[in-house]
Order: structure tokens, then sequence, then C-alpha cells
């Protein structure tokens, strides 16, 4: 269930993006069930930047999904040239969605049945509350009307959540709401999110449907030239955390 | 008030895309307080749509600000990267940006003291009645605790708000609740607003802080080769009514 989020700092790393990229790939793709590279780092480096998030979604091994963390969101004839972007130009085989423009920024996503799509309900982060948590009409907050609706648009099957390590009682609601969704969860590691409630709450009841994404905690363990060693490590030691935690979790149930 | 929005769909251009854009800013730029380029349809292109998209921004005259309507919203680490993106890589005077992850997602914009935020507030599309017209704690909509919240957060004066020409209302309460923010103003055209309500409620009381975007109406008046003097003929329509709306407005108070 871990996917490793792509999302280069120059300033942390040893050598060139694309060699990094391509070094941290080598060396945790039989470790993980996804990558994530995150726009915004590769849009910040220009040009250039796009070009490595090319040929990195290039590079990747045709068996691992890559999910382009793009959060877009925008007017319906709009939300058709993003969902090109991410699916056709890009190639990525998911995408992460923002839901405030509602279903119509949405459905040009969805048109794309073979993909995924990841819809923010609870992000991870501490600006969350200022709207996420806000009660709405029927006192549900405005995630938790975010989940239901997500329930009612997935018609195809390829809709998922977004749903941050860092609020574990949100995450168990969600959890409620979309017993069967798959859940993407960041805010392990360096956002503080805590491993066990993310498999205990996030986990479906048959001990699946969870991608928990672990980003800075495993690209910049080390800064120095056994950078990918290290990220292995560290991913392999979370991993096994991972399935730990789900096996104390089955047992229990 | 005008601003033109740039966004570029090929198939309906007699000509390539930068020699569009190019003949576009050409033949309208006297009429314009801004040009509006989407990001979505440059990306929709691939590397080459981005490429157009530098080479359209460094074409711009230099008293035009030039926003970009990018509406990215993500964790502070990496709203970091995307302000930088957009304000650096790019060089856009402005940008527009989603609320749903809270104050850290648009703090590191806002840090960029000589830029412009634009925050969708309650957008154009029929979509936006999902979520943001939803009643939250205190008897106020999400789009009103949004405006709110952008009132609060905007100690540097350069926060303004998206708000749709489309649901003249909802202009209306924003302008009420913000008197003095700048308001970015689509959906006239082609998504059927109406010009007169957006003089009427989204212009301030003194007769400015209104930026009104239109796009596809005047962009593809004409789809021939006389495409640029069809665009600016409408432009200079839509400029003309613009005013003629807000001298009898003026008039009446």
């Amino acid at each position: 269930m871990l996917c490793i989020g792509l999302d280069p700092e120059p300033e942390l790393m040893p050598v060139d993006i694309m060699e990094f990229n391509r070094a941290i790939i080598a060396a945790t793709h039989d470790l993980v069930c996804a990558y994530k590279p995150n726009l915004a780092f590769y849009e910040a480096l220009g040009p250039k930047g796009l070009a490595v998030l090319e040929k990195t979604i290039e590079y990747m091994p045709d068996d691992i999904p890559v999910i382009g963390d793009a959060k877009r969101g925008d007017i319906g004839n709009t939300a058709k040239a993003y969902a090109k972007a991410l699916f056709s130009a890009f190639g990525f085989d998911a995408a992460t969605v923002n839901p405030y423009l509602g279903f119509d920024s949405i459905e040009p996503f969805l048109e794309y049945q073979d993909k995924g799509i990841f819809i923010l309900c609870r992000t991870s982060n501490p600006g969350a509350q200022d709207f996420q948590n806000l009660y709405c009409t029927g006192e549900l907050t405005l995630y938790e009307k975010v989940a239901r609706k997500a329930k009612e648009w997935n018609v195809y099957g390829n809709i998922g959540l977004v749903v941050g390590a860092t609020y574990p009682e949100e995450l168990k609601k969600v959890r409620s709401i979309c017993p069967e969704m798959c859940l993407l969860i960041p805010g392990i590691g360096a956002q503080g999110g805590d491993l066990a409630s993310a498999v205990n709450y996030g986990v479906d009841a048959r001990g699946g449907k969870a991608v928990i994404a672990v980003s800075r905690q495993v690209l910049y363990t080390s800064r120095k030239k056994d950078f990918a060693e290290a990220a292995r490590d560290m991913a392999e030691k979370i991993r096994n955390q991972i399935n730990s935690h789900l096996s104390s979790r089955l047992e229990r149930e």
C-alpha cells in the first residue's frame, strides 16, 4: 500500500533530478503500489522541470500506476483540457482533483473510465480546518458532504478520495461513509501523521483500498551519494510497518 | 475593466496558437486592463503548449498585467512551489487560487506582495452550487465564508476574489462583504452571464475594482483569417457596454 511521492527539491539532492528520480524508482519499485509526482515541484523548475516529469513517467515500470498529484479544478470546458493534459499529454494513470467547483469540474476526468480520480476530501494540512470542517446543512461537515457526493458520482467506479493521516477521526468518518472506496492517504512522516491510525482507519474491511503516500521522509533520508539505498531502507521499513499494523488489525477483527 | 482570457482551442483557430495570441494582443491591447491565460489549455497541448504560454507572456506589453488562471491549491510546502512556478518561472503578475485547502495553501502566494492573488469564491459554473452554496455554521454559505476569510487574510492588500457573473445575487453579496476588494468576474458571453449585473453588482462604489473576463466570445467571433479584427470589434463593443452600464450606474447613484 506504500506510494512514494516524487517531489523534487533540488537543494536536497546530491545529483540532478532525473538521475535522482531514476535511482529512487530503481531502488524502490518492488516495494510500492504506486508513485505520485506532485506537479508543483516540476512546474517550479520551469520547462526543464516538466521535461524531467515526462521522462520520469516514461521511465516508470509498466506495472506501477503513476498518480499525477495536480489537485486541478476548473469549470467544465476547462476541466476537460486539464483531464486531457494529465491523462493524454502526460499519460498519468490517476490524478488528484479539487472539488470546490463541483460536479462539472470533475465529470470530464470521470469520462476517462480506465483512469483513477482522487477527489480532495479532508486534506492533511492545518488550513484544512478553515473550510473543510465547517458544518453544512444537515449537520455534516463540508468534507463529509464531499465524501457523500463522491459516492453518488462514482458511477464508473473510478473515484477515490484524498484523506490525510494527520486527522485520524476524520479518516475514520470518511471510511465509514465510503466503505469500499479507494483512499489516498498522505500526511505520514514529515507531516506527523500516525501510520497505525492510517492503517486502522483508512484501510477497508477486507484489508485493502488504501494508498499510503510518503514523500520527503523517504526521498531525503540521506542527502549524500547513498540517497537511493537510504530511501530503499526507509521505504522497506515503512512498508513492513504498514503490513505489520495490517496483520494486527486483521487478527483483532 | 475588460480582461481577455487567452484560452487557445486550436480547432477554432485559422493560424497556429502563437500567431493567434500575438494577433489578438496586437489588436486588443488598448482596450483591456489585463489578459488572463488559463493554464489548462496550454497544458493540454503538452510542452509545446507551455512554450507558447511563455512566449505569450514575453510578448505582452509591459504595462498590461497578466493573470495566470491556474486555480492552484495545495498544502503549504507545495503551495510555495506553485507560487514560485506562477510568479517566478512564468512571471505572471497575478494568479487565481483555490481556497479548499485553507490558509496555508494561500499564504505562500500572499508573500509575493507585489503580485495579485484572486481566490475562487463563487464560481460561474453550474457545479458551483454543489458545495459553494451550502450553508455553513453561522448561517453563511461557504462562498460567503470564503469572502470573509479572504478579507481577514488580506494584510498586504493583494487579495482579490473570483465571482462569476452568472449568479448576480451571489456577486452582490460578495461585493457587500468585501466593498473594497478587486473582483475578477468571469461568466459573461459563452457562459451566459449578464454584463449589466456584473457592472451594477460587481464594480465597487467608486466605479472600480472589477476585472470582467471574457474569453471565447471575443477570441472566436470569427474563425477565419479576419479573426483578430473581429476580436477587436467584439472587445470594443463589450468595453463600450461596460462603460455605458457604468455611466448609467454612476448617474443613478
